[in-house]
């Protein structure tokens, strides 16, 4: 296949008040995505506002001083524009799609409500949302599963703090702490704000310097305690659970890891839905409902993980099937044409994951946040291409699943 | 806004079979995508083989003379492709996207599996798969009212024909039946080999050629009675109802009307959900769980729909709500600030639907076989934002919701 000429081009730039700016300006797409990337997550909570990155989240939404919730509803609409956020243990991200020509208007709103007035009155309405969100999730046994078996693997380390709060955290939370949070956090040196496809950079630049001229600087420290993770087996009885829901956490590579498409390589021979060593040991021997493995890859931290919903009657067939198939991965390594197998996956993964500017969004944001640096789709292609069987099995001689923790929900 | 200059091309072939092939080759893309659309669906069904269409079309992936099921989906596997398929009442879709490097192998895939083996033991299997499949359909009244609904306002019109078919059908329904269906329907006359993509034109044509060599030619008519639509009201009781379900069907433009760009615009400003005049009038007042309205461009007709889900104290006051917001909009015409909002949702609508080779292959592959011609992205979007008040007003005034009918499911 001849390669064609990229007209794709990456810029960046940083403000006088810190703020990041960087964008994949691609002269041929027909939309402009952009966003924000803040830096902070529930791991950055401290347990009494536990919760409180993504009930802001949702605040964001309300409006500023200048904009109420209908107002950027009505906004959002008239733009066409695609849009929408999440909260994760890391980040909290804002994003959105339109056509060329409303790209200053979606960037002027955004902008704006990085400065949002949390008004009494929207928080304690936005506050019934929040908790009846949790309460809507504790009925999913599959959901809560990883919140709950994060939160024992991590042992105390902020990476197992739950995104959503808890009942109790969320309701003794005060718009002040919420104010104090937003002040400490969403500063500029903790913010990204990315763009992707038809961008006009130039204009981008001084619209948003303009923005922003009023913003204060300021850093927002993150804390990298160590990783103590728990080994062993844990199993809570849940009177939600009708079915057994098994996750099995075991130390994986971290966002900055170059090992990381190996990982991504690993976690798909051992665990792709549909044909992968735990499908044919499990799903097509009907031992379970469903069965997938897959990598969290955090900031200077990571994790494998395997799920798998069966019935109870069959939880510890299961789980003796998992040890085996680890044991033998871990014994005698991979074999070259999975290693293919998974290679074509990952790549065309990525590549259908980078075809539109929103796509590419994301993907760019959340790369440079975790690593400060921009890598051009064709350069990741290259990188899966690169990884050996050598590569994946070094992995394995760290013994990673030998150190595994089998969290389980099971009927009460 | 600069427009760049585009190098996407459109090829056009008919084999010496009567196969049509169309690409819209695009350098710049990372990815192919390629599928056969098949004009066939259940409006071009006999009563006794109702629901065959949907029924042969689960039958592709058992396989053909050299493959089964079982290695159909690991060749899929091995490519990494993203795949599909469809039955709607008027066509049959099979499509997938790969990298360039698998696009021959893609193709070579999908072109075997148009003569698929149809083995007894693969049709009982599933048929017990299909039947299931409706029974879990009929616990869903939101999904029923408007197979249902169709039937009724299409009043014997094939258009009105049911895509699962119904229980009695599909048990009646023979391997035999289905074979004649699939000689008769899958004929290079009525199939349209669709590319998209980075797709290189020369190897495909030869590709298919060879591969195709042996079809023997053969045409499919379409019948196409006259539409005399139901008017008026009709309201069925359906135990698992807990909700009232309600539709409303009104005639609408086909998809060979040029109008259809103006009808499109003319049910967003009525139904769209978040902002319309239907969700100001109804969601935002609290009187429906939820509310919409679109069109439904068919072959040679079409209709605008609405639907809406509401608790049953609230249906007569839902209903009288809806018909006074249709004789508004009959008597008044549109306002240019709504038609300003709907065409900017349109038109990003449009771009953001075009941005990948797979979405541009159902866009393409559909309106090829509709109108036998190729419209590139920009000719549409310029089609769209050439629609006025006047063109939207116009199709008001021949007051197709005057003749509607409203069909609903209410609690038993």
């Amino acid at each position: 296949m001849t390669q064609t000429k990229s007209a794709v081009e990456f810029k960046q730039a940083t403000l006088g008040n810190g703020l990041t700016v960087i964008a994949e300006v691609n002269p041929e797409a027909r939309s402009v995505a952009l966003g924000y990337f803040c830096k902070t997550g529930s791991r950055d909570e401290s347990p009494e506002v536990a919760g409180v990155s993504h009930f802001l989240e949702h605040m964001l939404f309300k409006g500023s001083a200048t904009r109420d919730a209908l107002g950027v509803n009505l906004e959002f609409d008239q733009m066409g524009a695609q849009y929408n956020a999440y909260t994760s243990e890391e980040n909290t991200v804002y994003y959105g799609a339109v056509l060329p020509e409303f790209a200053p208007r979606l960037l002027e709103l955004w902008t704006d409500l990085m400065r949002p007035a949390l008004r009494q009155e929207d928080f304690d309405t936005e506050k019934q949302v929040i908790l009846e969100e949790i309460a809507l999730y504790e009925d999913r046994p599959n959901v809560m599963l990883f919140d709950w078996g994060r939160a024992q693997y991590f042992a105390g380390h902020p990476l197992g703090h739950s995104v959503l709060g808890t009942t109790r955290s969320i309701t003794a939370l005060t718009r002040a702490q919420m104010a104090d949070y937003l002040a400490r956090r969403y500063v500029p040196g903790n913010l990204v704000l990315t763009l992707a496809g038809r961008v006009d950079w130039e204009r981008t630049l001084e619209q948003v310097a303009q923005l922003t001229a009023g913003w204060p600087k300021g850093e927002a420290p993150r804390a990298y305690p160590e990783v103590k993770a728990r080994v062993g087996e844990l199993r809570e009885p849940y009177p939600k659970a009708t079915q057994t829901y098994l996750a099995v956490l075991a130390p994986g590579v971290s966002a900055q890891d170059p090992r990381r498409y190996a990982a991504s390589i690993l976690a798909n021979i051992l665990g792709e839905e549909g044909n992968s060593r735990l499908h044919w040991a499990l799903t097509d021997r009907g031992l379970v409902e469903s069965v997938g493995a897959g990598v969290d890859e955090a900031d200077r931290a990571g994790l494998f993980y395997i799920y798998a919903q069966t019935h109870p009657v069959n939880e510890e067939a299961v789980k003796g099937v998992i040890r085996e198939e680890l044991g033998r991965l871990e014994r005698e390594g991979v074999r070259p044409e999975e290693l293919e197998r998974a290679k074509n996956k990952l790549a065309t993964a990525l590549v259908f994951a980078g075809e539109t500017p929103m796509q590419r969004l994301m993907s760019m944001g959340l790369g440079y946040i975790y690593n400060q640096t921009y890598e051009p789709l064709s350069e990741i292609a290259r990188k899966v291409e690169a990884v050996t069987t050598a590569d994946v099995n070094a992995l394995l001689e760290e013994k990673p699943f030998s150190r595994a923790f089998y969290y389980s929900l099971v009927p009460a």
